[in-house]
């Protein structure tokens, strides 16, 4: 069913901040179980109930209906005890976490009351082709070509990135099978030149010889062959620990996987990247893939994915070919803001006239730039995207995805079971034979698919939270620039890491005139512990971030240029070697708002400077 | 907080398959809701609400209010119009599906709601902790030695069985690492006598070495180097595609995985076991691992766990060791009927006595025999188990775990990303270094709990739950026992497959003198699409199951003995190779009951003699 779209106000789409919406959520909650419901009375309604009234009326049920109350009141005890005020509009500035749509969150739950299981269409017609509609639409998101792209769920963005890995790892080592088992289709071939393949080549040879398919994918690396001659894994120096763990999975090893540095804005550097391919290949070392990362963890920063596509198209012309996987689990779909209302990536010089129509900000902000613009632009070209819709698609925990470019290439991974081969219309009837997992909610699928029918993907949905979420950070940020703080007789400063490419703001604190980063760092990882769960009592606390450590073991010297700019020298940088910064993810949906943001930075400053001298106060005792 | 266990009514802990408890369902939910919205409003109560009655009454917040009402009504039709009546106390004997604890569908909603994210402590503490306490409740269930183990929720069975074979690729591989690395701890140790290390041996060495911890770990499986040396992976026969996957997976190949042969009653043959261990050990290659099941997939068979961990220990005296991994992703839970009140396994000379005390069954059944006994209580020596709520802990998807014995293994696969490593008491400050996901619902870890607060995992909790079950197996497979159904002048006789192990029952349809087995295949071919979403109308059909093919490349000779006894000849089996055989997994909680049983034994009965008239009518056609 196609909806007429009305101007979409974000704020009819949240519980709020302070349950504004409770009347409304409860309404369609409850609206929707009692649908659930007499579909259960009305399937054989000559079937009597099992649950009869004396059985309610009995001592044991009225017991176990009093037992299982307790339980729910230390439950809900324990909830309200031991988690996180991120619902505040304002007042949260910390980990990945807000509010999440409420018309997700509902149905989430009623489709758990059917319970779906997506790993088989048998079980779960309804939720299956739920699924399916959502990874087209993941493609549509991409620009990838409808009818030859697909996309799953998938429980997050770490086992996205695996898949993603395993698709490159079995797609890499295809050319070295077909030389085995049908070697008329690579004739002629080096083992350099079967290894730089593109994955479209190696693909339509597979069509050719699909009589031989079977026995080709047998003698892939699904084997066990061949692992250690892939050659490397490029990822940035901003490097999740998420790809460690892949590598190391996935069996190609640790010792596959190369950072590349990054620039002064966290962004790999493609100049590195070009030296470092061209060093590996003089030494006859291919590349398996290269990385790029939409939205890094740490920074919210965004790889230049342009820079990469226009490098594999360079070295293509030289024989060197890798694989590219976008790992845009945070920042995915904030391609959404790109797309107009026919879902086609806007010019850059229209961009500005798209947003005012459908405002998506309040104010003309200075995050836009054409950087940032090709990255996102570029996505298109990559291989496998991770995207997470409980990231910036404000879908409840657990929802991952990821989606391929080229259907075909599911081919390389696929596994076939004996207990379910029935097909359902283009569906898989065992779609866990086609990915990572196995069992899989359908309310999964039902919560996402339901955000994209409430929000279209592109600048008339989506795009508007996203520019809501952009702004709320930019005001943060230019709230921290420049800022001071008096505690006693010290200044305190706040100096933001960078301008932000996305809708993540990190900062430190430095005392004025202090040249010790040792010092720097304690105060900062002190803020850190009185703005979060560490010094307790959550509920109480008025303003609440997060933190992370640049440390030279991981980020080489990429944080140098920072630190100096706070007025720490080189040799002061190579002595500690590490910076402790404050880590804001904006993701409120209010604090676009100029007013609401005005209102809350007020109280955050004040709370910010309680913090601060708490911290001094306890130094000094 | 420990509660006044009642005698558990199981009829108080399900929504009703006439949606019988909806009452106390709301109230339920609709409580902890209020309670959510309270402490939203009560954090900072002097911060004003953001949206206010203004924002309520616009006209873009009422037509996006109306919009996501319109999807709603989408979503709900989708729901009910394609969904699965797996409710019904009696008429659903198909796919792995059922009612679901409505204690544990609230508290998933209750506590996404807030929507924790158990990757990492800071951004969950309230759900990370129960988190932690579910793991350490499925090692009890374990009968694993306390404070010793851990185990942790993750998305489902094949991701745990993912990571049991990780855990066994790299625990494997260390002593080689260990060599290379600190070969002072095994001197004299030859390559042969390195790979048969025990994994008790193999920690104790790492427990010594700590400060070449993780040099060592580099240098092990997780590198790269060494995957073609650890041997062979050895599963059932019965195997799950989703080993196939993992092996693929993990970079030690499809050709590392061995099916052993099972018996006739499918379950692995601990001859051939030990005889193609000595075949591999004489050639010199090592065994990876030997996987037994708890509940195959298409069977609901149990491995003799007793039997492999006796010829473990056998083999341990001729330099022979293999891990261990018992995939009880299905009946993992049912351990729970073998654990006494104070969770001790039960000697068996005194089961009838517990069972009789705790009303686990209604009548004396012919389930329990001492081999099924064994089985389970030998689970307490693996190395790993998998075990998913979501099946036999009649929790919503998606909820698979996994336990280890030896909390020391975590060490084989660990990772310390930078952002986040305070530790919450001894809790991991960031799980995702220690398991292979990332981001989770801390949504699944209150619904596990809530299940185990309500539910305690021996007698007096889930045994009920589970003997329940299994009595409605007992029903189920009596009822087909023997059972004929007269089409005109043709009589169809029906044959269960095996005495079942656990609460599957797989029978066959067969016409009375038909020596085809083609012929026979197809009846239950079409019977499976007369009794499935295959032929539409889902709401309508009367009786519902599922089906699965045995087939010789997968099965190998096993089924013959069963198709011999139905009337076919060898001969006949060879030329086919495959018998379809129709599988009911059941999970009704109300079927057990000797009245509600026999009720619905009427109807489906009648329901099947109308689908076996109409696939003979549609023959004649």
């Amino acid at each position: 069913m196609n909806y007429p779209l009305p101007d979409i106000n974000l704020k009819a789409l949240f519980l709020g901040g302070k349950g504004e919406n409770v009347d409304i959520f409860k309404e369609s909650l409850n609206k929707i179980i009692d649908e659930h419901v007499g579909w259960r009375q009305n399937y054989m309604p000559q079937d009597l109930p099992v649950i009869t009234p004396q059985d309610k009326s009995s001592q044991s049920f009225q017991e176990t209906t009093d037992h299982v109350r307790s339980v729910f009141n230390e439950l809900s005890s324990k909830l309200r005890t031991e988690s996180l005020p991120w619902h505040s509009a304002g007042r949260f500035w910390g980990h990945m976490n807000s509010e999440t749509l409420m018309p997700s969150i509902i149905a989430y739950t009623a489709a758990m009351l059917w319970n779906g299981n997506n790993v088989a269409y048998e079980s779960s017609p309804g939720t299956s082709q739920m699924e399916e509609e959502c990874g087209h639409e993941f493609a549509k998101l991409m620009n990838y070509k409808a009818g030859e792209s697909w996309g799953h769920i998938c429980a997050d963005g770490s086992i996205a990135n695996l898949e993603g890995l395993w698709y490159a790892r079995n797609i890499k080592s295809l050319p070295l099978a077909i030389k085995e088992v049908a070697p008329e289709f690579v004739e002629g071939k080096s083992e350099w030149e079967l290894l730089n393949m593109s994955t479209e080549s190696i693909l339509d040879i597979l069509d050719q010889a699909s009589e031989k398919m079977d026995e080709i994918k047998a003698h892939s690396a699904r084997s066990g062959k061949n692992l250690s001659k892939l050659g490397k894994w490029l990822i940035p120096q901003t490097k999740h620990y998420s790809w460690l763990k892949a590598a190391d999975i996935i069996g190609i090893g640790l010792d596959c996987v190369e950072a590349i540095d990054v620039d002064n804005e966290y962004r790999m550097d493609i100049v590195k990247l070009e030296a470092r391919i061209r060093e590996l290949a003089a030494q006859n070392i291919p590349i398996l893939g290269v990385v790029g990362v939409i939205g890094t963890t740490e920074e919210g920063q965004v790889d230049r994915i342009d820079k990469i596509v226009e490098l594999r198209e360079k070295l293509a012309k030289e024989g060197i070919y890798f694989y590219i996987h976008v790992d845009a689990a945070y920042g995915g779909y904030a391609r959404a803001i790109f797309l107009d209302e026919n879902d086609q990536f806007i010019d850059f010089d229209k961009i500005d006239e798209v947003y005012a129509k459908y405002n998506i900000f309040t104010e003309k902000n200075a995050w836009l730039t054409e950087d940032i613009y090709n990255s996102f632009k570029a996505m298109s070209q990559a291989e496998t995207i991770t995207i997470d819709p409980h990231k910036m698609g404000y879908i409840p925990y657990s929802a991952g995805a990821i989606v391929i470019k080229d259907i075909r290439m599911r081919e390389a991974i696929s596994y076939f079971a004996t207990y379910v081969f029935e097909k359902g219309a283009d569906i898989p009837a065992l779609l866990g034979a086609y990915i990572l997992e196995g069992s899989k909610a359908g309310a999964t699928a039902a919560a996402v698919w339901t955000a994209h029918k409430v929000l279209p993907l592109n600048v008339t949905g989506y795009g508007k939270l996203i520019g809501a979420s952009i702004e709320g950070a930019y005001r943060f940020y230019e709230f921290l620039k420049n800022k001071q703080f008096k505690v006693g007789d010290k200044t305190i400063n706040l100096y933001p890491l960078t301008k932000p490419d996305f809708n993540m703001v990190d900062y430190v604190f430095n005392e004025e005139g202090n040249t010790d980063l040792k010092k720097m760092n304690k105060l900062n990882h002190d803020f850190f512990d009185y703005a979060s769960y560490v010094k307790g009592g959550l509920y109480n606390n008025e303003f609440i971030t997060s933190h992370t450590d640049f440390a030279f073991p991981d980020y080489g010297n990429s944080p140098m240029a920072f630190v100096q700019s706070i007025g720490f020298s080189e040799a002061e940088w190579n002595r500690e070697a590490k910076v402790t910064v404050l880590r804001a993810c904006a993701l409120s949906p209010y604090a676009h708002n100029k007013e609401v943001f005005a209102e809350y930075a007020e109280k955050i400053e004040k709370a910010i400077q309680e913090k601060l001298e708490a911290i001094y106060l306890h130094e000094q005792q």
